[in-house]
């Protein structure tokens, strides 16, 4: 595993969506904000021109900026990491081992041979996706009303089983419990935690950031101020 | 992960299955054979009584015996490693992560946390199960006709995204393709390799073993002395 680990030291990352009005002077502030890192990736009518508009208007030197590809034919080499979804509670195979499976089998013919892959660029993010109400949750068709030993019975797995370098809890849209990152944090011992959903403010992002980096999305887009707030 | 690998230097493994007639007799020659370990596994009938039974009699010093369950009820603490299948072409969640989860939530009810469970003792052996007339890939609703280069990148996917520390090529009931057992060989960097399927002669045992960790388990109660011939 690769010993150069950024993400560790991020407290706040900003999830950018190429399918959203992204003027120059959103990203400036959003560049400007003290944000630790700026993750591309959206769910809907993500296309690779997209991605590489806004990828370029967020380059500043050493400014961390990875891609969340939502498909595997959506790879701009040129990124430094790809962060790649792997959905812990998906019922569908397709989420959890079988894009991945395809994702490798496109890379090898993009690159000519496994070993040209350039795996230290390829990060896995273990997601429990935990709001039933959530677009993601019912694509990738997530069991829900999961006991929190249960949702932490994921992240080991993730963690000690298939040693993924993130494990990810998603509450796209809400804000969750602090006890359940609370506990996902205290059981994994390899795995980073990175905590999403509802931190519009100072106060969420601090109760959710004393366990997990916090990744920042929707409020950037809706009210910059209460995005500033949450800079903590 | 692990420094203690002795897989690694496994040249031949023999299958012992707890639903079939083990005699005392049979269990002695399989000893003295020359085989490297015994995997104590089977996917019909198996009862953690029959498989403890077995196991004492497979018991001698330093001999290593390693148990393969079926399901996650059949946990004897006492055995060195617990061998677990992943199935990595299965079309159902269960056997790629929904088992496996299932079972690090039933280990952390056992040993009280997750950081009491003997994480040393466990190793996902990765599957691609090839044979579709054997009763494996029909329980697991394993996919079918993959070219070889799927199959490789099926293993990469093991090897490189999940750090599997086993890869498995199981054609159980048949002697596969040596050219794709090869060509798995050359492409997996991390995961130590393992071929099963229909080896009953020297000359098979000898194909495959230049490329895997053989495992042999039919012909040891079909005929013994066919088994023998087995061991290179």
């Amino acid at each position: 595993m690769s010993t150069h680990i950024p993400w560790r030291s991020w407290r706040h990352v900003t999830k950018l969506d190429p399918d959203k009005e992204n003027t120059p002077e959103l990203i400036n502030r959003v560049l400007e904000s003290g944000t630790d890192a700026i993750i591309i990736g959206g769910t809907q009518n993500i296309t690779l021109e997209k991605v590489k508009h806004l990828k370029m208007m967020c380059e500043r030197s050493n400014f961390p900026v990875v891609i969340e590809p939502s498909q595997s034919k959506v790879v701009d080499l040129s990124f430094e990491y790809f962060f790649i979804p792997y959905i812990l509670n998906s019922q569908d195979k397709w989420w959890c081992g079988g894009a991945h499976i395809d994702w490798v089998h496109s890379l090898r013919k993009v690159f000519g041979s496994y070993d040209k892959i350039p795996w230290e660029k390829i990060v896995i993010e273990a997601y429990v996706v935990l709001n039933p109400e959530a677009a993601v949750a019912k694509v990738t068709k997530s069991a829900m009303n999961l006991t929190m030993e249960e949702i932490v019975s994921h992240a080991v797995f993730a963690d000690r089983i298939i040693h993924a370098p993130i494990v990810y809890i998603e509450y796209s849209g809400r804000f969750g419990d602090p006890e359940v990152i609370k506990a996902v944090k205290e059981n994994i011992k390899y795995s980073h935690l990175f905590y999403g959903g509802g931190i519009d403010s100072k106060e969420k992002a601090k109760t959710m950031g004393q366990f997990a980096t916090i990744v920042v999305g929707n409020i950037a887009y809706d009210n910059i101020e209460k995005y500033y707030n949450t800079i903590f």
